[in-house]
């Protein structure tokens, strides 16, 4: 049902580009579209937002939206009264280039914490971008790559549904935990959906996908997810409409930990027979969250004793460990092993490694009977992470 | 007070010895008293605790013990009722080669979880402990280094309150999380303590030494803090006594925050200004267990941004970012950073950088001008932590 190709959305219009923010790769970039849309967003939960965050939050409040201006390379975040006045006049200066609304224009700023921007390079860049706007693959391409910092690649989906279309490009590699919006998102559909559904669907659809992805526990200040519905194609159902965004959604958020930090594996992990939801949840964050279960994972080493540890970490939620079995692999591949084990000649620590050695992984861990389960997505831990970030903003 | 020399303490005896449970290193070890002594211990809250654990606490009920075993290279965890017959078959052994009860030897195992223990290696082992025993230096070092897995050094410290002596050993460098007794910790004293105020006094120093330190985040199946008081010198000054024993406490904790795996760098941090004790602990612990922040210490990047999202991401704790403080340093080499900056040319970026060169790192947080304060240990996140543990059980 969707696709990992680009599909021009009537009605919008892209740009990316270079105005030298830091070197010469594309760093500021946006999204317009011809008339005012219906919008929904989430934003982070960090008590600590950047500024974008906070005027973002102030212009989507009456739920329309008619642009978003995205600069990457400085996070514009603990930058004052100054860093908000810096994102307001980016808004400013946009809606003046592209006769717009200033109170329609969404801004979003992603990279190093706690530096002001570099606001008249930025101004200079916004001058022009009444011409930089265009309605071509190319256009939608280079926006998708100017919003990048760590990622290695763009991330992007499409979908139709009746007769509307749907897009969706996404940012993210660190900084990254579930439990809120993690990281930058912007959908964008010609499709008309009954007013007042827009916001709560996305809620819905964000809770489960991009809050249940983690690279590393750590909670970015700039995450952002966005829909813009132009309308254009009038409505859709609604129920299939939240069923695509979902899974373009899911889509997005198993690249996100895909192209976690130095990561080398994505992982799917299911935890099953829980009691509650909570504890579904609770464990298998404990599990994907793990620094040792994640560096198991990056060796192939069927180290499951790991798995032992991290739910049995899970203080609130005892277990027993006669009922806990683990899963691994999928399909006919799938191989079960009970926690409580006494001959390790019964463990098919062979198979487990050759499993762990591809880079898609799926595990499933079942705590008992109960009703309820939950999926997360991660990634491995790799040298490349401490690589990556042991110099970052230096 | 404290030091990091070997005091032999009056009527106990150690031994440390290969018995080939994985290599040939050091791998058995135990504790013997003259007499039984009085004893306190403290277990990891894991809800899936090692069969040792299980055993040891039943031992510890009437709060008296006589000797301690302990293998390293297997956790004896997931390991079932065989399991627990395991480590009393140990704990027979053991009584019958020294003439002790059986119910005053207390078990431990540290090493690889899901394995059975290779029980008649360890049984031939226990066979000829009676004679193992000694009083000497060289027995003491030797106990200490067979209770090592990971460690790159022994962890010791001692210390001499009014007539008595006390002698700390402990080891741990991986699967340490705050939060709970983490490791293995084994003090002896021959003071006579009040009867009834030794495990309070325990779990008071517990509390402020080892459940402040932080490798990894993850909790071990296996952890002991165990005093055992034999009485020998006579009374001694009961809170002179507690002090001395919580100096020994956090010697022993940083050292093990000193020797996490792959570790190049001891964080010790304190944040204050808190409104509450549990928003500075929640605080403390968001810091020191942040990879981004473990990161940016190890490459001595001065991205003091990391810091601001870690206080961010304490969703039930907000922060003004105006009120936010971060001092790196001690004494005269101490330097102030306001969070929220407006000119990045008046951040002693070079000073702070310097500073995080160092293989002991100072930092204060600042949260705001509430009376608590807490303070802990951590350590930097290196490709070593990695390499360590990506192939840790093949």
């Amino acid at each position: 049902m969707i696709e990992e190709s680009i599909r021009i959305i009537p009605g919008f219009s892209w740009f990316g580009k270079n105005i030298g923010i830091k070197d010469g790769t594309l760093d500021f970039g946006g999204i317009l579209a011809d008339k005012p849309c219906q919008a929904a967003g989430v934003f982070t939960k960090s008590t600590m937002p950047g500024a974008p965050i906070l005027v973002g939050r102030e212009h989507l409040r009456n739920g329309e939206l008619q642009a978003v201006i995205v600069n990457s390379k400085n996070a514009n975040v603990a930058t004052g009264p100054q860093g908000a006045e810096d994102s307001r006049r980016i808004c400013r200066l946009v809606a003046q280039a592209c006769g717009i609304e200033v109170g329609l224009v969404l801004p979003s700023s992603t990279g190093v914490i706690g530096r002001r921007l570099p606001i008249e390079t930025i101004a200079r860049g916004c001058a022009t971008v009444g011409t930089d706007f265009g309605k071509t693959e190319h256009h939608i391409d280079s926006f998708a790559r100017s919003i990048m910092t760590t990622d290695t690649r763009r991330k992007l989906v499409s979908a139709r549904v009746g007769g509307a279309t749907v897009l969706g490009i996404a940012k993210g590699a660190g900084m990254i935990e579930p439990n809120m919006a993690t990281m930058l998102c912007y959908f964008m559909t010609d499709a008309e959906i009954t007013p007042g559904s827009l916001q709560p669907m996305l809620t819905r659809v964000v809770n489960k996908s991009f809050n249940r992805i983690s690279v590393d526990t750590d909670t970015s200040t700039s995450d952002t997810v966005v829909l813009l519905a132009n309308g254009l194609a009038g409505h859709v159902d609604t129920d299939t409409f939240e069923e695509v965004l979902l899974e373009m959604a899911i889509y997005l958020a198993k690249e996100i930990a895909r192209d976690g930090e130095g990561a080398t594996k994505l992982i799917e992990l299911v935890v099953s027979g829980a009691k509650t939801k909570e504890q579904a949840l609770l464990t298998a964050k404990s599990i994907i969250n793990s620094p040792l279960v994640k560096t198991a994972i990056y060796g192939a080493d069927p180290n499951w004793g790991r798995f032992v540890m991290a739910v049995g970490k899970v203080f609130d939620y005892p277990v027993e460990i006669a009922e806990l079995r683990i899963f691994f692999g999928q399909g006919d591949h799938r191989f079960r092993i009970d926690a409580e084990i006494l001959d390790r000649d019964e463990v098919p620590l062979a198979e487990i490694s050759d499993i762990l050695k591809g880079n898609e992984i799926h595990i499933e861990v079942v705590l008992g009977d109960g009703p309820f389960s939950e999926k997360v997505w991660g990634c491995d831990l790799t040298e490349g992470y401490i690589d990556i970030n042991a110099r970052y903003s230096t």
